[in-house]
């Protein structure tokens, strides 16, 4: 079975057995996706490249804990949505490579609406 | 190939040929990823549940793309950070059926350190 | 004197004192400015419209700090950037008022491109 | 007039003017918040600290408006539950400057709670 559905079943399951789908509207989704965004920004607050570079060594763990949790929200939303989020990356992919054609992006930061 | 790898390597090929890496920091992927993350919760501002029943029925092609941006930062920052987002996924996973206990937490959106 | 160019004094004196003006670049301020705004909207989580309401009654403290914590990074950034901050926010109404004519968007909360 | 009660009185009456209140409950409102502290942190994103100086002479204009929109939520939202903001700032520095003595946290970017 592909990864991302034996995650997003093991979620399911976790969920079920707490009876929390009754919680779970797309706005508290959504609103808890961005809260653990922010706890995964929050590791790199004030500290230079160098700073990072030396702290991640370290917190390799935490940080993966809070990408995990913004990845569950991300299950759970496309699940409810009944959203295919693998199909949905594979799309914007192609949609980035038009957007951000290899000859004018090469090396520049340069959001494609003003490439 | 896992999908979750298959995607990673296909965001990789998309960032190698822009020669991006170079403006992935994990500061502004992070930052990056809070954005994007609120750009899905920005689909449901001021909507009530019935308003956002009907709006996701017209709209999960729109909010899919937003999800894919963060799915497609969480695969970034792990595979830059040298994280197995999968794993640490189930882990927290297996975090959480310690931390809310369905006999405790069942039917209940109290936060664990609450519990 | 006014009240935002009094608690903008305050801060300043706060950060002088510490010598923390060396690592208040915009973009980490920004991100702290980020970080806060998602602490206020932590008490809401979950929440319906009547817990909400229970609850803001004992919470008041808590929230005026983590709202506390917006506004100090408003004013330290409209500070460092040289942002009348008062000014900005009245042209800021004159121009919604411009965006949203009272009888277009009288008891609707659609956004002004999509009057 | 101190200038946070009359912004506050000017916001209320476009508020009012346009009947929504309504639709300003504290999670949404929180929400808005948060999508407007991330349109700021929005301009620094990707940009080394040299790109950002040059950046920010010409969008000063821009920032101030999106500050403008941070403050406007901060305010409304403190209105509504009757918090007195300026006394909470107030308040928070000096509970920050006995989390944070000058003689600990001069020159360091280091969290109260690891000091």
């Amino acid at each position: 079975m592909p990864d991302i559905k034996e995650l997003t079943e093991k979620i399911k399951k976790f969920r079920d057995e707490r009876d929390w789908k009754q919680f779970h509207n797309p706005k508290d989704v959504a609103l808890s996706l961005v809260l653990e965004a922010a706890e995964v920004m929050e590791h790199f607050q004030w500290k230079n490249q160098a700073e990072i570079e030396e702290y991640v060594k370290n917190a390799k763990e935490d940080i993966g804990e809070e990408l995990a949790d913004v990845l569950y929200w991300v299950l759970i939303l496309s699940y409810d949505l009944e959203i295919d989020i693998r199909e949905a990356l594979e799309k914007k992919i192609v949609k980035n490579e038009k957007r951000y054609p290899v000859d004018k992006s090469r090396g520049r930061h340069t959001k494609y609406n003003k490439l």
